[in-house]
C-alpha cells in the first residue's frame, strides 16, 4: 500500500529530502554557482552525472504539481532553476500557479517567451487571470489571440474583477441542468462526461435564459428516485449565490459559516456566470491571514527565503522608514526634557519602561478591536461600552503593574516621590494606550479606511512619545 | 428570489441589525440592567412588549445556527442571554458548537444541567468531543450513559486524541462500499439513504475487515457505466489517507495542496475509522491563524469583546508581566551607564532610536524565518545561507539608515563623533537583530520546541537591552 502513502503530507518533506540528495550527489550547487551567467541548456549539458539527472527527472514526474511547487520554493535559486528546467514543459503552467509570488517571479524571469506562452496556453481562463499580473503583456496578448470567443470572453471577465472580489475567485467550469427533466435524464447526461469539474457537489438548475432557478445537489440526485423531476428535488430556497462584485471575504465567511463546497456566481439578472469552490476559498483564507501576519511585522509580501539581499531590502524598507520617523519624534520629545534628565538621570533609565508597557498594552487592545470590527460585530454605537471596558482594564493594570514598579523604583533610587511619578505615569500611559487602541480603528472604520492597516505602528508611536512626555513631564513638575 | 438572499453573507449583519432593532424597541437592555440578579425566566416574564419578543423568536427560528451564533457573539452579555433564552432548545447544541470559546462559556454558565444534557444529546460523538472541555464532567457522564455501545466507543475515541491531531478533526459519518459490486448496486444502495453525510464527495471502498481498498468518487460513480464494478473505476493508488495521530496541520496542508473535500482516516491496520472533511479543515486553518495573530499581541485567546474587565485582565496579564521584566532589565542596562548619560545627556534622547529600529528589523527577520520553518522548507543546513543573507540586509540597512541618523545627530548636536557612534551602534544592533532573528527560531526547532512562541518577545528584549548597551557602551568608550 505504499502507493497509498504517495501523497501523504509528511512525504512532501520526504520528497524534498530525496531531491536535495540527488542534487547534492551531482554537486549541482557548486557546478552552477560558477556558471551562473551561462544559458540554462548549456548548464544542463555541462552536468556530470547524467544518470542522477534522469533519476531526478523521473522523481519529479511522479510528483503532484503542488509538491513540485513546494520543492521549488524550498531550493536555493540556482538549484531551483536547475530543477525547474527538468520539469515537463506541459506542467509549467500548473506549477507556476502553485508557487508563491516571489518564487514565481524568479522562475518566470528565466523562461523564454515561447515557453511562457506554451505554459499559459495550458491554463483555464480563471487560472490565466491569476497568473496574468506576473506575465509580460505581450504574452497575454498572444494567448488571448489564440483563444476562442468564449475563452476570450471569460478571460476578459476574469481579468476585469478587482483582486479581492468574488469575481477574482470565480471559475467557469460548472454543470447546469433544466428543472423540467427527470433525474434519470440527468444521470444519463452526466455519463456523457469524461470528467466533472473539480468540487462538483451540486448542479446548477437554470431556465433557458440561464437564470438560476435552484441547485440540485449530487446528494439529492443520488438518494432520490430517478423517476422524479429535478424541480421536485432541487433546492430553490436558501440557495447561497454570490455576485462577482461581492468582497471575496464575504464569500469566504459564508463558505465557513455554511460549510459550502461550491456556490454559483450570478450577475444582476440572476444569470449564472460562474462558480466559487472551497479550494479557492481555502487559498484565499490562507493568503489573507498570511498577509495579516506579515504586515504585523511590516513585510510587504511573502519573501522567497532565498531572495537576494536587495529583494529583501525592498520588501522591508518602507516599514523601517516609518518606524525611524516615529522613533525620531519620540527622541525629540526626550530631547525637550534633557534639562530634567541632566538633573535626575534616573529618569533616563526608567522612561523606556513606561513607553514599552504602554505599547504592549495598546497593541493588545487594538488587535482585539480590529478583529471584532473585521467580523462586523462592532457597531460604532458599541464604542462607548468598549472604551469603558478597556479603560477599566488599563486602570487596573496601571494600579497593579504601575504600583509594583513604583515600589521597585522607590527601592532602587530611594525616592518615594520618584516611585509615585512612575506609578502615575504608567497608569496614564496605559489609559492613553487603551483610549487610542479603541478610537484609532473605530475612527478608521468611520472614515471608511481599513481599520487594520498600520494601527500597530500608530499606537506604538503614540505610546512611545506619549509615555516619554507623560513621565518626563510629571517628573519635571513634581520632582525638580 | 429573496429566499435566495436568505443566506447571503451580507445578510448576517442585516440580521444582526434587525435583532438589535427588536431588542432596542423593547428597551430590553435597560430592563435587564436593573434585573441582572433576577432568574432568567422571571426576566422574560417581566418584559413589556410580548409581541416584539414573538417577532424576535420568529426571526431567530428562520436563521441558520451559525448566524444565531454570530449574533450572540455581537450582543452585550445581558442582551445575549435574553436572546439565547428565546432560541429553540433543540438548537442549543448546534449553536454552542458555532460560538467562540469565550462566548460559549458565558452561555453555558447560565444553563441548567438538564438544559445542557438535552443540548449535548442532540450532537454527534465528534461534536460532543469538541464541546466536552467546556461542559461539566457530570453532564458528559450522563450523556455517555445515554449512548449506545457504538456511540460510547466513538465518543471515547474522539475524546482520546490530542487537540491538534487529525483524530480531533475526525468525524464518524461516512459511506463505505465493497469493491466487487457494480455501480448499479451502489446507486441502488445510496437511494436507501435519507441523506448522505455532509461533504460526501467519495465513498470509501473496504474489504470485509474494513481495510481501506480505495475510494470511489461520486464523480466516477456518476460518469461511468452502471454495469461496471467498483473495482474497475475506484482509485486505489494515490489515495490520501491520514492516521488519527497525524498532526492536524499536516492534514490541513494536504487538503490545501491537493484540494480535498474529504479524506479517510485509517488505523495502523489500515482499517477505516473515520474521515476528515474540508469544513473541519477550514475551521482549523482559521483558528490556527487567529491564534497566531492573537499571540503576536500577547492575547492568550480570542476575547469576548463584551467580556468583563476581569476576564480581559486574565487574558492579557501574562504577556504584560513578561514585557515588564524585559523592560526592567533594559532599564537596568541604562542604569549602568547613568554616569555617561549625566555627562552627555543627548545619549538619553538617542538611545531609544537604536533600540527601536533593532526591534523592528529583528521582528521582520524572525517572522519570515518562522513561517519558512512552519512550512518545513528550511533545513538546519540552510541556516548559514540564511544567516549570511539576513546579515547582509542588516548591514545594508545599518549603513543607510544608520548613516542617515548619524548625519541627523551630527546636525542636531553638532558633534560628528556622536553621529559616528550613532551609525555604528545602529549597524551593530541591526546585525544583532538579524543574527538573533535567524538563530532563535532555528535553535528552538533543533531543540524540538515551537519556533513561533515568544520569539518576538525574546528578540525585542534582546534588541532593547542590546541596543542600549551597544550605544551607551560605544559612547562611553569613544566620547567620554
Amino acid at each position: 500500500m505504499n502507493t497509498e502513502q504517495e501523497l501523504h503530507p509528511d512525504d512532501v518533506q520526504q520528497h524534498l529530502r530525496e531531491v536535495q540528495a540527488l542534487l547534492a550527489r551531482q554537486k549541482v550547487a557548486e557546478d552552477l554557482v560558477h556558471r551562473q551567467d551561462m544559458p540554462r541548456h548549456e548548464l544542463v549539458e555541462n552536468l556530470v552525472h547524467k544518470q542522477h539527472e534522469a533519476a531526478l527527472r523521473n522523481k519529479l514526474d511522479t510528483l503532484h504539481s503542488a509538491d513540485v511547487a513546494y520543492i521549488l520554493e524550498a531550493l536555493p535559486l540556482e538549484e531551483r532553476l536547475y530543477v525547474w528546467d527538468l520539469v515537463k514543459a506541459e506542467r509549467d503552467g500548473d506549477i507556476l500557479l502553485e508557487v508563491s509570488d516571489a518564487v514565481r517571479e524568479s522562475l518566470i524571469e528565466t523562461m523564454e517567451p515561447h515557453e511562457l506562452k506554451a505554459a499559459a496556453e495550458t491554463l483555464d481562463a480563471d487560472e490565466l487571470a491569476d497568473l496574468a499580473p506576473d506575465l509580460p503583456p505581450e504574452i497575454i496578448q498572444d494567448v488571448y489571440q489564440s483563444l476562442d470567443t468564449e475563452g476570450r470572453e471569460q478571460l476578459r471577465a476574469a481579468m476585469s474583477y478587482p483582486e479581492d472580489s468574488v469575481g477574482a475567485l470565480m471559475d467557469f467550469d460548472m454543470v447546469t441542468v433544466r428543472e423540467n427533466v427527470t433525474l434519470e435524464v440527468v444521470l444519463r447526461y452526466l455519463r456523457r462526461f469524461e470528467e466533472l469539474p473539480d468540487h462538483t457537489d451540486k448542479l446548477f438548475v437554470i431556465d433557458r435564459d440561464e437564470h438560476l432557478m435552484g441547485i440540485l445537489s449530487l446528494e439529492s440526485l443520488l438518494i432520490n428516485d430517478p423517476e422524479k423531476e429535478v424541480s421536485e428535488v432541487m433546492r430553490d430556497e436558501t440557495v447561497i449565490s454570490f455576485s462577482p462584485d461581492d468582497p471575496a471575504d464575504d464569500a469566504a465567511q459564508a463558505f465557513e459559516r455554511y460549510d459550502l463546497v461550491s456556490a454559483p456566481v450570478v450577475d444582476r439578472q440572476k444569470r449564472v456566470i460562474g462558480r466559487v469552490t472551497v479550494a479557492d476559498v481555502v487559498d484565499f483564507i490562507r493568503e489573507e491571514s498570511e498577509a495579516e501576519i506579515l504586515s504585523h511585522a511590516g513585510l510587504r509580501e511573502e519573501e522567497d527565503i532565498f531572495a537576494s539581499v536587495w529583494d529583501s531590502v525592498k520588501n522591508r524598507w518602507a516599514w523601517l522608514a516609518v518606524n525611524l520617523v516615529t522613533a525620531f519624534i519620540a527622541s525629540r520629545v526626550i530631547g525637550a526634557f534633557e534639562g530634567s534628565i541632566e538633573r535626575l538621570v534616573a529618569l533616563a533609565a526608567l522612561m523606556p519602561i513606561v513607553a514599552g508597557i504602554g505599547g504592549n498594552s495598546g497593541n493588545q487592545t487594538i488587535t482585539m478591536i480590529v478583529r471584532a470590527i473585521a467580523m462586523g460585530q462592532v457597531k460604532q454605537s458599541a464604542m462607548q461600552r468598549l472604551l469603558k471596558k478597556e479603560l477599566g482594564v488599563a486602570l487596573f493594570n496601571g494600579v497593579v503593574w504601575g504600583g509594583l514598579l513604583g515600589v521597585l523604583t522607590w527601592w532602587l533610587y530611594g525616592s518615594a516621590s520618584l516611585g509615585m511619578v512612575m506609578t502615575a505615569a504608567m497608569t496614564l500611559n496605559l489609559l492613553l494606550a487603551a483610549f487610542a487602541g479603541v478610537t484609532i480603528p473605530m475612527l478608521r472604520q468611520r472614515l471608511g479606511g481599513d481599520p487594520a492597516i498600520g494601527g500597530s505602528v500608530m499606537i506604538t508611536a503614540l505610546t512611545d512619545s506619549g509615555g516619554f512626555f507623560i513621565f518626563l513631564g510629571l517628573a519635571t513638575l513634581f520632582l525638580l
